[in-house]
């Protein structure tokens, strides 16, 4: 792309830095930056980045809670035409070695954790590691903010995402300068975000759903402001306090809310968004933008920027999923790469703007996920008569439980690196609460003994907490199609169900 | 840009074939399209025009009223990577003359017109004509509705729209798949254009503004209503039956539809537009979208593929023109290409996804256009304290006295907020200690009385006052070249010269 249409990252924070040199950017406890205040320190933590080696296409890690350094260090890296990975800081030490093992970053800000101190001394990796906080400053504040002069290429990617634990291992999707802009336009769209929106970023910034909507609200020129987690009091004081527009919420985390606010003590009513529950719907502005009116969003994954599909496509439409957003397109295809007919289920195939780079480091795989000049997503749907789209489920399979994707292999790889269990697999079980919780199934080596509680605490004590199994059954044998767990009959046997699509 | 991250016109349009194949693409008189309907007709239309010699690059001219076949058209030549340009079909024959000898069309479809008739007789220009009607169903009705396999550049021109006559002669800019797209991605986003939006293209398509909604409402998937041109009553007809939501309309238009709907006949409340008067309010839905709920629009160019920025991002913004469209970035930059500071008068210079890619036929100019990466649209402006922009005038002369640059458009501009003063032109005449003083040329309003001194005591009051007039010749009318006014006459008559560069 010529230099005339180009537009990175770094482009549209200088044209906020002129445009809007009196609105607040980002808002973190007492932080409070204005766009041109944000322009500064983001081009001298340019400056200390590549003074600590990070150069074009290298990736700087991030491994804390959320932050408004992980939109400056977005941007920073962006000027350098270098990646950042804001990765989950509730991994184990095993994880997170894995990460700094597959990612190699030239330079590592954390927050103190006990895994993070552990991995860092085992990890054989060579970074730079700066503490977020007042290493952090000294870091940055030894170097002139003057903008990088180098020119970006908007289409290099940007932003990495672990994602896609499909065989055991996470992998990191990248995502361009070019695909963060368009998704976050088509955002701003969908959700109808005004002038003045300010979005309050109290999901985990590791997850695309949380940091697409930082990313549209900073393309708007609006403010975003950081909590470290969802902490239900805080949240309502903050929303309350900035005005905010829009959260990071969804069913439980909202009731959440409800009761923390149930005297009434914050005023919520500038949060315009989806409708829930009376006492809810009376706190708020119930908003009417595409995206609030029905069930929120679409269809998406971190491959496409957040959402490929967007119900508000497709108001009143046959199939869940609604239609392609208006920057993609979508094909649902055979095993061979033919389009199948309306009403019959294929892979969902994608192509457009908001489309990811592939993963990070994985020549083979991204060159069969984009066979055929098409992004294969690994999930399968179906177009109604009306042409909308229904999503029927991953073509391996995934549970998700509190809105996180669990990968049945990843759980199963740690519950078989016991010594005790000969063989595994992991089915999702509804769960009123949380949709759905993880099941192991576990075939135990000869003369071993183990209870439910032992195996849950070894899984624990693996992989993040929130992917250990809830409940465990303990079995001589596992059903197999070929080498793979028959996962239909240990769901009918197990009580399985209520998995991603299947509703 | 890899085939992935890909997304033409004839992208957009395979995806609505599928997504939407019971939703009305286009309307026209008799003629009712849905979209695979549309998308069966501009395969056979792209198969006759490579048939009739159209490759990529080559160029397609339609002369006649607005048509669906002008969407078609485009929609055609963008799968074959060729160019359509919707010319005015009510210039002279002179005029049409010099349209085909710089376009060199391959197919020129054509409406019955005397100008156009004598055009061709006259014109040495080799192309296919075909007259639109009969012909151009015979045409097409040849060519199977298979899609062309080649892949086309979204990078590359499809559409070609004459504008920009500086030097005289129009110049026709060329504007991508991609440019086009984001463009109307953008006025998705401001206009708040939600399913089932319905769009009346009742001003002329070869002017952007009433083309940029068209397409935007293409890449929603909803509906354009064509009609040959402004017709207060069948535009209300139209308006009622196809239940539009929008139209191409402004001030005068829109009086003239309250004079033939003031018996009520028909239902406008589909409607929802800007409010305007009374009578009006009462008979559309008042809209609220950011490009509604202010003045219309912002500032913006054929060159930017419509609108560069907008209002509705800048409510209560110091600055007229409100701010950049969020995917584009503003510079104001002096002559020798330097930033100036907020505050002070600059050429509007912008970068961004729907800037066009040049004239074409002109590599000389294109390189005075985009030199240093930007591109000039010509105009001035200025950044308020607050960010917003001020569009000041088009940058045809510059003055210099004492060292400072002096645009006449903004000493213009101060002349006409006076009262008294009907119209004004500026120029610059030699000055032995500072080069060159500023001249206003000005005409008073009919039994107005002013005095040299009043006037330029006015002048002193709105802008610097190194700007001012040190002369003011008062005249009976300001000697015009189409809508501004002709300086070489002007220096001719008060004495101009000495302009900086003219040595």
């Amino acid at each position: 792309m010529s230099l005339i249409h180009e537009l990175t990252l770094g482009d549209v924070l200088g044209e906020h830095r002129r445009g809007r040199p009196l609105d607040v950017a980002a808002v973190d406890g007492a932080v409070r930056l204005t766009y041109p205040a944000l322009d500064a320190r983001v081009n001298r933590l340019a400056g200390a980045l590549a003074g600590a080696g990070v150069q074009r296409g290298e990736r700087v890690l991030w491994l804390g809670q959320n932050s408004f350094r992980i939109l400056e260090l977005l941007l920073a890296c962006g000027r350098l035409g270098a990646v950042l990975c804001p990765a989950n800081w509730r991994q184990t030490s095993d994880e997170l070695g894995f990460v700094l093992g597959d990612l190699e970053p030239k330079v590592v800000v954390w927050e103190e954790s006990e895994a993070v101190a552990q991995a860092r001394a085992e990890s054989p990796v060579k970074a730079a590691w700066v503490q977020a906080g007042l290493e952090y400053e000294e870091f940055l504040a030894a170097h002139p903010d003057d903008e990088p002069s180098a020119p970006v290429d908007g289409g290099e990617p940007v932003l990495a995402l672990y994602t896609a634990a499909f065989d055991g291992r996470p992998h990191a999707a990248l995502l361009s300068h070019r695909a963060l802009i368009a998704h976050a336009e088509a955002l701003l769209h969908q959700r109808e975000m005004r002038d003045g929106f300010a979005f309050l970023a109290c999901g985990p910034m590791f997850h695309v759903g949380t940091t697409m909507f930082v990313l549209a609200t900073f393309l708007l020129g609006g403010k975003n402001v950081f909590t470290p987690a969802y902490e239900p009091q805080e949240v309502c004081r903050l929303i309350d306090a900035e005005s905010c527009t829009q959260a990071f919420l969804f069913g439980p985390m909202i009731d959440g809310l409800v009761a923390a606010n149930a005297d009434g003590e914050y005023d919520l009513s500038s949060l315009r968004f989806v409708a829930h529950s009376p006492a809810w719907d009376a706190m708020i502005t119930v908003d009417d933008s595409p995206w609030c009116s029905s069930k929120m969003g679409g269809y998406g994954q971190t491959e496409v920027g957040g959402m490929l599909t967007f119900l508000g496509l497709a108001p009143g439409g046959a199939g869940p999923a609604g239609r392609a957003g208006t920057l993609a397109a979508i094909r649902l295809l055979d095993a061979a790469g033919r389009e199948v007919p309306a009403g019959e289920v294929g892979e969902i195939c994608a192509r457009g703007w908001s489309v990811f780079s592939g993963y990070h480091n994985r020549p083979e795989l991204n060159e069969a996920k984009f066979r055929g000049g098409w992004h294969h997503t690994g999930d399968l749907g179906r177009r109604e008569p009306d042409g909308t789209l229904t999503f029927i489920g991953p073509k391996l399979r995934m549970i998700k439980s509190a809105n996180e994707n669990i990968y049945p292999a990843e759980v199963e790889r740690a519950l078989k690196s016991h010594p005790s269990i000969a063989d595994a697999a992991v089915i999702g079980v509804p769960d009123e609460r949380f949709g759905q919780t993880v099941k192991a199934v576990v075939v135990l080596a000869e003369g071993a003994s183990e209870t439910e509680e032992s195996v849950i605490e070894h899984v624990r004590g693996e992989i993040a907490s929130y992917k250990k199994p809830r409940h465990v059954a303990f079995v001589a044998e596992i059903p197999k199609k070929g080498y793979t767990p028959d996962y239909d009959a240990l769901d009918a046997a197990h009580g399985g169900g209520n998995y991603p699509g299947s509703s």
